[in-house]
Formats: C-alpha cells, sequence, structure tokens
C-alpha cells in the first residue's frame, strides 16, 4: 500500500509509553491493514533516555528527543500518545496538543478525572478525539463497552475491583493470613506497589477510575471530589477470616450507583458474598460488574496494570482514532456527561455493616452494645464473640441494611460505653441476594 | 434539536425484535443526545402480528406490516434491524438490504457464521455498516471489543462458553446430581431450551458463534464447516462428580487457538480446572476468555440470551452505525479477515482426555488397559477404581496432554478387549496451569 502514513507522537517513555510502542511495533502489518493506512510513531519524547525501560524496548536515537513540544507541534503528527502520568506536565502538553488540532490517546487516570471537563471540552471545540481506555482496568476493554456497547442502557450500578495492589494485598492476607504491612512489603518486591503505596492503598487510584467510569455509566460529569473513599490500612488478617465465616470476601471496590435519581460514589474496604462474580477475582487481576437497564449484569475481567496491557488499551485506541482520521471521523463519539445528577452524602447510604469489637471479658458487655443498635433502630444480622484471652473479648457483628447515620450514631455511643475498650474495624457489606 | 431523524426499520418482531424496540424506545432521549440526532423507528416487519410478544410489547399499528420488502425499500430508512433468526429468508432479505445502501444490525448467529463473506462483501461494495454484537453472548460486549479494543493484540487463544442452555443443564447435573434428560425438560419448562433442543445441546449454535468469534480473532474467514463438533447429550450426572474429585468442572466450550500459524478450532464438553475464571459461569449465563500476545488474559461475562440483553446489544449497535451516519462513516470498521490460516485437522490437537470405562470386576483389567495406553504412548495422571457390584466395575483415567489421534488408536483397542464393557464417556481436559 502506498498510502499516506497516519504519524504518531509518544510523550512519556516509561512503562506504558515503551509498552504502547513495542505493541504498535510487533503489530505493525496487522495495524495497517485494520486501519486501512500504515501507523508510524514519528518522534518519542522523555525527559531521560538513560533509564531502563520494561523488557528491555528502546527506541531509535532519530525518535527520541526531551522536548515534548517537538512532538505536540509536528505538523505531521496527528495522534498524540500521552504516557507521562500525573497532572504536570501531562495537562498542559495534552491541552496543548488538542488545541494544536491533534487527537489524543492517553491512560492517565488521574488527569482524565481531574479535568476531564476542560479536556473534552477543548477536544469537542476542534472535533478531535480523547481516548482513555487504558485509564480504568489497564487492558481490560471497559470504556467504550460502556461508550457504545451497553450505550442504550440506563446504568444502575457499576462496581470494580481498579486497584490490582490492594486486591494483591487482600488477597494474600486472606490466603495466607499475612498481616497488612507484610503483605504490603511483598507487593512492593514484586514490584505491584510503589515504594510510597498512599496513592494505592488509601483508595486515591480507585477514585479516578470510578470518577472516569461514573461519568460515563451516569452520564453526569463527576470528580474525586464526589466520591467518599476510605483505604484498606486499618483491616487486619483477622477480618478476613471473620468475613469468611460469614460467607464474604473483602474487596476494595469502587462503587457507583444510581438511587432515586442521585448518585452515590464510594471507595472502600466492602465484604462481598463469596458467590459474588467479583469474588473470585483475585491477585492482581481487576474486573469491573455493571448492571444495566437492559443487558442486566456484565462483567469485564483482566489485567489492570503492567506496559503490555495497557498498551494494548493504548494501541486499540490508536487504531480506533486512526480508523476516524481515515474516515474524517474524528470527534465522532464525544463525551457524554448531558446531565448533572446531585451526589448523595454518604450518611444516606443504606448497606450493611461489618464490626469487629474489642471488649472487656465479662457478662452483659453483648447485651450492652446490643442495646445501642437497638435503641438506634440497627437491627443485627450476625453476631461471633470469640473470647480471647480472660480479660478481652472479640465481637464481631453484621448487621441487616441500616442508613449509614443510624450506624454512625450507634458506634459514637458504643465507642463510649466503659465495656468497649476498641472499635478495630467497621466494614461495610454488600447485600447477599 | 430540530435535526433530522435517523430512520429505523425492523425485519422480526419476535422476541428478539420485541428487546431492541423496547429498549430504543426506554432510552430515546439519551439516545438522541448520544447521537446528536433522534434515532426513530419507522416500520416494523413481522408475518404473524397476533402472536403475543414478551413483556407484553406492542407496536403501534401504523408502524406495523406484514411485507419485509416495504421495510427494506424504504427510502427514508437508513438502518434494517433483521431479528428474523435463521438463514431464510433473512439471508435474501439482508442481502437486499444491503445493496439498497440500508446498513444493517443483526443478531442472527446463523446468517453471520454461514453466510459472513456474502455479506461483508456486500456491505463493503458500498461502505456500509454491517453490526452483528448481539449474534455471540447476548449483551456481553464482545464483538467490537475484539474488533477495537483489542485489535492491537495477535490473539492466541479464544474459549467460550455461548451457549447457556447446555451451561444451564451441565450446571444442574453438577450441582443436584439431575441426569441429562431431566436436566433438560427443566431447561424446557423454563424456557432456557426448544422444544427440539438439538441446535443447543449437539453444539451447533456453539459452532455458529465460534466460527464468528475466531473470524475476527484471528483475521481469517471460519465457517461452521471448520469447526470439530461434540454435544452434551452422552454424559452422565456421575461424570461431573468424578470431575469435580479431579479438580474440574465440566463445560461445554467452545475453543479456537493458533497453534503454529493453523487454526484449532473445536466446541465439545471439556473438564475445565476448578480455579479457571470460566469455571465459575454457572446456569444460563455466558462468558468468553480471551488470551492475547499484549493484554494477556481477559474475560467477558454477562447474560448470553434473552430479549433485553440482546435488545441491548442491537441498540449499542444501532448508536453505533447512527453515529456514523451522522458523521459521514459508515464502513469505518470493515471485514478484518485478511489472513487464510489452514484449520488443524482434531487428530493433531493435544490435550488431556478423561476416561469412564465400565470393566469387568475382576483382577488384571486395570492392568491390561493401562497396558495399551503404555504401548501407544498415552501416559496417565490419575485413575479411579470404584467397584460397583460384584460383577463390573466402573474406572475412571485422565491423561497427561497426549495427541487426539493415540488417543483414538487407544480407544479403538480398549474397546475391543474382552474385559472392556463398554466406553462410557471420553471427554477432553483443559491444563491445569
Amino acid at each position: 500500500m502506498a498510502a499516506q502514513p497516519i504519524y504518531i507522537g509518544i510523550i512519556g517513555f516509561g512503562n506504558v509509553g515503551a509498552g504502547t510502542y513495542r505493541t504498535l511495533l510487533d503489530n505493525e502489518a496487522s495495524i495497517e491493514r485494520k486501519v486501512g493506512r500504515p501507523v508510524r510513531v514519528k518522534r518519542i519524547a522523555d525527559i531521560d533516555w538513560a533509564r531502563p525501560r520494561p523488557m528491555g524496548v528502546t527506541a531509535p536515537r532519530e525518535l527520541q528527543t526531551t522536548d515534548a513540544r517537538q512532538v505536540i507541534t509536528d505538523p505531521e503528527i496527528s495522534i498524540v500518545v500521552e504516557s507521562i502520568g500525573g497532572t504536570e506536565p501531562a495537562l498542559d502538553l495534552v491541552l496543548a496538543a488538542l488545541r494544536g488540532g491533534k487527537n489524543v490517546v492517553t491512560s492517565n487516570k488521574e488527569l482524565v478525572a481531574r479535568h476531564g471537563k476542560e479536556l473534552f471540552d477543548a477536544a469537542a471545540a476542534r472535533r478531535l478525539d480523547l481516548a482513555f481506555e487504558g485509564s480504568v482496568g489497564g487492558g481490560i476493554p471497559i470504556v467504550r463497552p460502556l461508550k457504545s456497547c451497553l450505550a442504550g442502557n440506563r446504568i444502575g450500578r457499576i462496581m470494580g475491583i481498579v486497584n490490582g495492589t490492594t486486591n494483591f494485598i487482600l488477597t494474600r492476607m486472606s490466603e495466607e493470613r499475612t498481616e497488612f504491612a507484610e503483605a504490603l512489603a511483598e507487593a512492593q518486591r514484586l514490584g505491584y506497589a510503589e515504594p510510597d503505596p498512599t496513592n494505592d492503598v488509601e483508595g486515591f487510584d480507585a477514585s479516578f477510575k470510578l470518577a472516569i467510569l461514573a461519568s460515563i455509566a451516569f452520564e453526569t460529569r463527576v470528580t474525586v471530589e464526589d466520591i467518599h473513599r476510605e483505604g484498606i490500612t486499618g483491616l487486619a488478617a483477622r477480618d478476613m477470616d471473620y468475613a469468611r465465616q460469614l460467607g464474604y470476601v473483602v474487596k476494595l471496590l469502587a462503587i457507583g450507583a444510581e438511587v432515586n435519581g442521585g448518585l452515590e460514589l464510594r471507595v472502600h474496604p466492602t465484604l462481598l458474598p463469596q458467590h459474588h462474580p467479583l469474588a473470585a477475582v483475585s491477585g492482581p487481576f481487576n474486573a469491573i460488574f455493571v448492571r444495566g437497564s437492559s443487558v442486566g449484569e456484565v462483567m469485564f475481567y483482566g489485567q489492570g496494570a503492567g506496559p503490555m496491557p495497557t498498551g494494548s488499551a493504548m494501541v486499540g485506541d490508536i487504531i480506533d482514532v486512526a480508523r476516524n482520521i481515515r474516515s474524517g471521523a474524528t470527534g465522532r463519539v464525544a463525551c457524554t456527561c448531558f446531565e448533572d445528577r446531585p451526589i448523595r452524602p454518604i450518611e444516606e447510604l443504606r448497606t450493611r455493616y461489618y464490626l469487629r469489637t474489642e471488649v472487656a471479658d465479662r457478662p452483659g458487655v453483648l447485651a450492652a452494645i446490643a442495646k445501642v443498635f437497638g435503641e438506634e433502630g440497627v437491627s443485627l444480622a450476625s453476631v461471633l464473640q470469640m473470647t480471647a484471652s480472660g480479660e478481652t473479648a472479640e465481637i464481631v457483628w453484621l448487621t441487616h441494611e441500616t442508613q449509614e447515620r443510624q450506624m454512625r450514631r450507634s458506634l459514637e455511643r458504643i465507642r463510649k460505653l466503659s465495656e468497649v475498650h476498641r472499635i478495630n474495624a467497621c466494614v461495610r457489606a454488600e447485600a447477599q441476594e
């Protein structure tokens, strides 16, 4: 074929950039046939060409530059792949690329979650594509399925295991009875967790992804500030054991739901019934579960991170954008945040709660706590009492569905009871359906 | 918006047609915003307007016709939804629609599997869309993810539970120890199986779906004749029990794999390791597992049939085609069968085998059979001997990976041994990874 190539520029040549470049090269012939024109990388910008790349991927010297502006202003380049990560300088560069008429492909969840509106407005102003499949779930197809395949549904609920680091840690804690700190150290050794793990273990990463998923699913621009967020650092291996006894597994879930026209948005550890399709998702895997008005329940499962899986998503987006360029149809699927649904305060949430309390080991303690629950209208589903030593006992509680507000009031009162030494854990639980 | 509507015509108003129509109506406002133009049903053809529709869906009298030609020749209609099923008269009507310049959306797996090439050629000749997401996995997004999201991968393997009827039957046989005939009768009572169940239980339906999936995944036109097919009618509840003891579940799988540049294509009951992501897919649910060069393992899960799930897929396709119409980009994703990979004969398959034999209950029988396996080079992984009565015993064998040809030669010899009364079951097994 003598057709004019479509030229790509890559900014940021770390894990994702290298995985994308490698995937493009490995599949060059197939991609050319799918697009109908050759797709070529013309220029790659990175601030440090000396650092080692995953799988030893290298780029030819003539493609290398340290100046991202050279990429985003190159008149031959029509697709800019952003794989810098974070918001600075990614935001300025992506905005400049869009304003200069370049289509953009990115897997930068923080960028899309924090600055989605500004970016989509810039893309729409020039009818360009801004594709971000890799920003959620690594290589798992979820953004395009939501935007196209499931577009004929009203989405009622979306629920995901979208952070592989925490899922690895929780799987270890559950299967090996490892405590959090040790499981985290192991995740760090294996490269699943960063030296500073805050972003993962405190649920920030999952919030970025939920903001993106919920914006599409509920047709409303959701930002990270709209999301109630709790991390997994307070959990102990014994919580996993108790959860199992009660028929649950513990997962860090990102949950979005439409309730009476408002949006419930939260990231926190959750007791999930053992038979739920998401419950079997273990180790570093990710999965996203969606309930739609016509489709019913669907789930998407796969590797949520890594240079090659994310590279797969980036290249899928590049092919899609390139097909649009060839057909003169960039911008054909634009932002779909047509609604402005209100965000429901967490106090209005109705769910079940798992509670682990450390109490004085003497008669009447269980009754005292149960009395508080009764007075606050919280109804109990299960109680497990474990007498540990002669001095303290552990009582594990599982409530029926109740309102967060009532639960919080109960906890406040229970904490003040002289027989109660400590509330060790309070974790929301999904209903057994 | 005063934009000109995009008009739809529906041919065939049974379960899928009614589910599609209902989904279109329920989401009219959202669809209009997503497409940028109103999407309206202008005409619906069905041969029998008196029969009852699922969920009591009805169409206004002025949309009804009994003449499909009125739909496919209406100059205002730009998208024809084919929901007749089967190949006659669907093939003629769809070809006529395409030749007349209409885009087509269909969930007709038999039509696409048997006549894909002819149909895609007709669509390409006029740069039209022929969309068929609903033809595999009901509402589960799989066709578009394969064609776009995963387009940067070389697919090595695709493996699906794509027939809900047989999965329901096998789940019953496994969980309730129901025998096949009874489980089938129950499936028929619940509406999961047709009065004539051949198409499902003999694996024809799954072959159609595999032909479609494999054509996309391996970029090679695969027809049903290329697929080795076996049904589930020979299985007994005890096979489920033995499989469980060996660490497996039994599923009817549709498997496509690239092996040394050739394609392995088969539909048959399979012992699947209990920890495999597909193993937990039970009842009428479907799931498709894909292994790609960059993405690794991904899985898509959901309801594989039913008016509303299939309607969800049809409406997702309608929205996609309508977006193409609005952008002047129909035909932007065409057929991708660029290769012509050879089909590998089933005799060359290498896999494990589960075998259940009924033998005379006397010393030396096990040794006699094992001797045949040894001479044919078939190595054994497990042997379970169950002494049933005083006269006959049951021996269950699980081999290591071996070639189908060697296994067939062994079976031929074993069948002739005087101590062997019967070979009750021989089922292929996936390796424990």
